[in-house]
């Protein structure tokens, strides 16, 4: 017979989860209330403006979507896009990937703008692409491409968007909560995000924002949305004044982004981005002492995921299991082209920690010691300390 | 700027989510393992395992969506019908009619057999469509309807949709956990659940199960899922002993199934059966000893979810509102054509206890004393105690 779960002790400094605050998880055990009880319905309002904020938006329908960050790249698709929609979407990692299967299931007739994984797409050939294409419904782009470390300038194909006319759409799954989304100020049409990156709160959730541009496109739509689950019209009744019932809100999870959204609030976000950028550099200036080489461009590197190249004669899954196993210590494996070749290591939320970063480059630099890598010794934890202290 | 959530004291007897088991909530509170860790791969098998024995099947594929119990319909659906596919729908209450509008989201044929909400669907309707309708992909009906409190019988349906050679789907969102749904003796194809109800745990996964032949159903798909976030063959493989990454699964969530299973299963499934079947009846009798009518139909009634007719005079939501502000205790109104009409009391899972139906009937009688309406008193609670005297 299955017993109460008893839990080996983690650091996640993987790409996701993330280690979540114990006042978050303390809020999950909360007991509930029911989802149309009006002090429920009062906490879905202040969650719903403390995701605005995070967002850095005004956007009305702002909500947190019943599901786990790719729910809701399936709701901006499902909603915003219709059978023979042209969709140009970036592609530059998996979840660029992912999102041309998902439009694609949606009706659109997708056009990729592929560049190498771990660089950035070059808003000259969305352009060309813009140019080469007729009229096109909506440009989406990944912000932070979680399987490569790579961050995506956003401004420059923004204003590509408004001057052809289509909707913008940004994955922000990993950025939100990290680096500035921006959603007003880079004039995003549709954003999604999850729960377990730099909100560090469990996944189960995925924040979600959408102009009136996109509101409007809703409205307009020829035909029904494909998905009941995800139609924004019934769920923006839920989360409205209607207050409509429409599915069963995953309650203890509300509380848990409540509350680790209120803690962002209360560090404030100039501070929780300053701290990640400050963790996030300090560990690829110590990677870099050890000798290893980090993978994303140059110039284009996300600070809350490092990915960073596997020395040579090293095996990857030794290393994370060594890693996983004696210290506890989660890090992710690469993905696609990438598996074998990369380590990620990410800094994301709660994870983002000084004490983190050296507890991972000490554990790091002991087992590529032990396994004879050629890396040099004795650096690492020293240069990311100086990094500390003259930043 | 907003506070930690301090909440009011909630009974909830509703039509869900119902009240979590303390040992539930505590382990929401456990500190996140990666949703690749071995031990966390771990705990997903001994939750398949769990989820098998709640569903009474060997089903291979018996997995937790991570969504609500919609997301199971939506599940179902998607992976099992393509468009064109001729589908027949029992409708008597509102999660046959959301059927309906999920079938048809994904190109299914619809043919609704409609019986009055509060009844059943007789058998005989089904088998009259299926004669009239050519080849049948699929028949599909609400096992407990959380909007009438009406209990269907599978055992007839399942025999026609055998000799007609349909698959037969299942809602069974409200009955897990409270009365007997045997999946594989009822031989149903694809079933689906909230946790929310008679697991009580909160919302926000829905375990779905499918017997071999939807398996070969879905392999035999000629079009693409339409959802990618539902999409069972991908899904399958991330549960499955490939472990596929797919999307992050809901961790916490995971945890807090697990452990409301566990307590089920330490519970004994014939025990947890007839504590809901003991507590339901004996709220049953003191309704009626009351002097309120029960709205399902008689012998077809849900032990699990009570439907009361709300007597003349006495207003709907004024009665809700007292028993809310004044004993935290939550109940549900009609919905549909029974808006206004009736109430629904749930005595789901945790909820389903011989203090909470004295509680509520006792609560109730104060209220509708007070509001001067045509009820018997002193009656209700002593006829519910004589009612476990005597069972």
């Amino acid at each position: 017979m299955s017993k109460e779960l008893i839990l080996p002790k983690r650091l996640l400094m993987g790409p996701g989860p993330s280690d979540v605050h114990p006042n978050v998880l303390k809020s999950m055990a909360t007991p509930l209330l029911g989802h149309l009880d009006p002090e429920f319905l009062n906490i879905m309002n202040e969650t719903m403006d403390l995701i605005r904020y995070v967002f850095e938006t005004d956007n009305k329908l702002t909500v947190a979507m019943s599901g786990t960050g790719s729910s809701g790249m399936e709701t901006v698709f499902v909603n915003l896009v219709e059978p023979g929609d042209k969709v140009i979407i970036g592609v530059n990692g998996l979840f660029g990937q992912r999102m041309v299967d998902v439009a694609g299931r949606a009706g659109a007739e997708v056009v990729q703008v592929e560049a190498e994984w771990g660089t950035i797409i070059d808003p000259k050939m969305i352009e060309a692409a813009l140019k080469n294409n007729g009229p096109v419904k909506a440009i989406a782009i990944v912000h932070a491409e979680t399987s490569t470390g790579a961050q995506q300038p956003l401004k420059e194909i923004s204003r590509l968007a408004k001057e052809y006319d289509a909707l913008f759409f940004v994955d922000a799954v990993t950025s939100l909560g990290g680096i500035s989304v921006g959603v007003d100020e880079n004039e995003i049409d549709a954003v999604y995000s999850g729960t377990q990156k730099c909100i560090s709160a469990p996944p189960g959730l995925s924040p979600v924002s959408f102009s009136n541009k996109a509101v409007e496109a809703l409205n307009a739509r020829k035909t029904k949305v494909q998905s009941w689950y995800l139609d924004l019209s019934m769920i923006q009744a839920y989360w409205g004044k209607e207050r409509f019932y429409h599915h069963t809100a995953p309650i203890s999870m509300i509380y848990s982004l409540h509350e680790a959204l209120r803690l962002i609030k209360e560090e404030g976000l100039g501070t929780v981005f300053e701290r990640h950028e400050q963790n996030g550099r300090a560990l690829q200036a110590g990677l870099e002492a050890m000798g290893l080489e980090l993978a994303a461009q140059e110039g284009y590197r996300l600070p809350m995921l490092t990915s960073v190249k596997i020395p040579d004669n090293v095996e990857d899954a030794n290393v994370r299991k060594m890693l996983l196993q004696r210290y506890g210590i989660e890090i992710g494996g690469g993905l696609g082209p990438l598996k074998g070749k990369i380590w990620r290591v990410g800094l994301m939320g709660y994870s983002s920690q000084r004490i983190n970063v050296m507890q991972f480059l000490s554990a790091l630099e002991t087992i590529l010691t032990e396994l004879n890598a050629d890396i040099n010794t004795g650096k690492a934890v020293r240069t990311a300390e100086d990094f500390y202290l003259k930043n």
